[in-house]
């Protein structure tokens, strides 16, 4: 069994992309011609929907297929639309599994011990029962709070040991409140230096093979000194970087996610990507009817913008 | 539409109760009576496990019913059956309501507000799309986690204005790595105390004619001069007290949670009550075969100790 941070690099460098496609459906921006038989079935409104959000991101994946090697899939918007909404979120990751893509679950958990064993197994591993095994949603990776420390962290630790997988642990986030919480000084430093520091002890014993820990971080480029402070801090954590596109991010404030290998750091954008053909610059282009080629042209040209960061970075190294 | 917080301030006097009870089904924990048949039926291990549960939560209700007002459920629990063990969390919630009982759905989101404001309809609201209005998990409260400041919180504050609803935001959590941040120092004070001043500004204009808010905080009782000084800084919210009974709290530790007028806390226990028949004091009593009378006298032992408790903090008042 490949730990999870080889298959990423392995995926990355196989693709040529460091692009993460955030599968995150919602109604409003699923074009009509999905939405409209989908609705001309039996069901209510979360049967319904779901099966738009369903057949939207196999089509979705099937574009991005060619040109990246990872998604990521945030559980909120599956989580709306109750049981149906969770199949969505299941049958999605066995596509996307299928198509050989590997599948971050940005589910953002974090509980007491015994708890968080619980949602370890729901979200990487198998449940076991007098000598039935079934899994609920296991992804590749997901994405974890740190804010009740360790003993929440472990259990997926070693439910990743167990079976390949990978963490992300929240350290520095997009929104403007992260700095409440995350940026208030202790002692010398600042929380999320702090739990850069936890990051790092907690991915030490799961290096794989290119000097990376299959416990990684989610930093948001908020600051080109912050990203270059935790970098240094987390040497060996390769970073989730959210906020690309619709959130605002810009290539430029990407290069010090990046180490000088050219590697480190997986960059995520959702809407921009999969509801292109509504935004700019695709919106003139394409508009809904043409909202497949918009899709193929955003990841396109975003694989292409973050070339040129991480040729930078090597050139700069 | 009444708020949340007169809603459980009434529940708790009528019940004259302010315990919580737990329902955190585990399958090696539920007696065979249930496991059994359920097993019997079709089903891969997440279906039939989900059966268990359902008709387990099912009969737990029907036993605590009389004694208390609130049910927590730990959303992992389900989560960890897949969308067969999500389904049994939507049962019990519908079975709850039909008994009158308020449901905290333990979930601990948060999320940057876009995203939060999926989880926060997803829990608390109404999903909407062209005329057709569904909910997914509606409960009355949910928990939540603050690492990502105000705007992951926002969005739930909106949906419980209008609905009617409730939260409760980690402050002081009772695993012991909870130190790790939530206790770091800074300037004067340290993380939780920060939290809890946030959660006293988000709940000031949220407050019903008893004098509390609908935004609450969830605060383990580590230490009585943490508690005391949490329940300075945060008076008008409830608590949410985790850790009563199988994670070794006391009913003395409980006393500066509540306010002087016996008020301001409610209290949970989940293996405590609904695996007593397992757990010292009752296993030697009922076992197995008599696991609902263990239930009962658990819970009935359960509201005799707290109401020492706020017995003994009127008369300090």
């Amino acid at each position: 069994m490949e730990n999870f941070i080889d298959q990423l690099v392995d995926k990355v460098e196989k693709k040529g992309s460091c692009s993460v496609v955030g599968l995150d459906p919602q109604l409003d921006s699923i074009p009509d011609e999905i939405i409209n038989p989908a609705f001309q079935k039996k069901g209510g409104l979360l049967e319904s929907g779901a099966r738009a959000i369903t057949d939207f991101n196999r089509q979705v994946i099937d574009l991005v297929q060619p040109h990246v090697g990872v998604l990521k899939l945030q559980i909120a918007f599956y989580e709306l639309l109750g049981i149906w909404g969770l199949k969505a979120y299941a049958d999605t990751i066995a596509y996307a599994k299928k198509k050989e893509l590997l599948v971050i679950g940005d589910i953002k958990r974090g509980d007491v011990s015994h708890t968080a064993e619980a949602y370890a197994v729901a979200h990487l591993g198998v449940a076991e029962f007098r000598g039935m095994r079934e899994s609920a949603f296991a992804v590749d990776a997901v994405t974890l709070n740190p804010y009740l420390g360790s003993d929440s962290i472990l259990p997926f630790i070693k439910m990743a040991k167990q079976y390949g997988k990978g963490l992300f642990v929240l350290v520095k986030t997009s929104n403007p409140s992260s700095i409440e919480i995350q940026d208030l000084s202790y002692e010398k430093s600042v929380v999320h230096q702090k739990v850069a520091e936890l990051v790092a002890a907690w991915g030490k014993d799961m290096i794989g093979k290119r000097g990376y820990s299959s416990i990684g971080a989610v930093v948001a480029p908020t600051n080109l000194e912050t990203v270059r402070s935790l970098r240094s801090l987390m040497p060996n954590a390769y970073f989730l970087v959210p906020g690309y596109g619709a959130q605002g991010g810009r290539a430029e404030d990407l290069i010090n996610c990046f180490n000088e290998d050219g590697l480190g750091a997986i960059v995520n954008s959702s809407r921009g990507i999969i509801n292109a053909y509504a935004r700019e610059p695709w919106k003139e282009k394409f508009g809904m009817k043409h909202w497949q080629d918009a899709v193929e042209e955003a990841i396109v040209a975003m694989n292409k913008e973050l070339k040129a960061v991480t040729k930078k970075v090597r050139e700069r190294s």
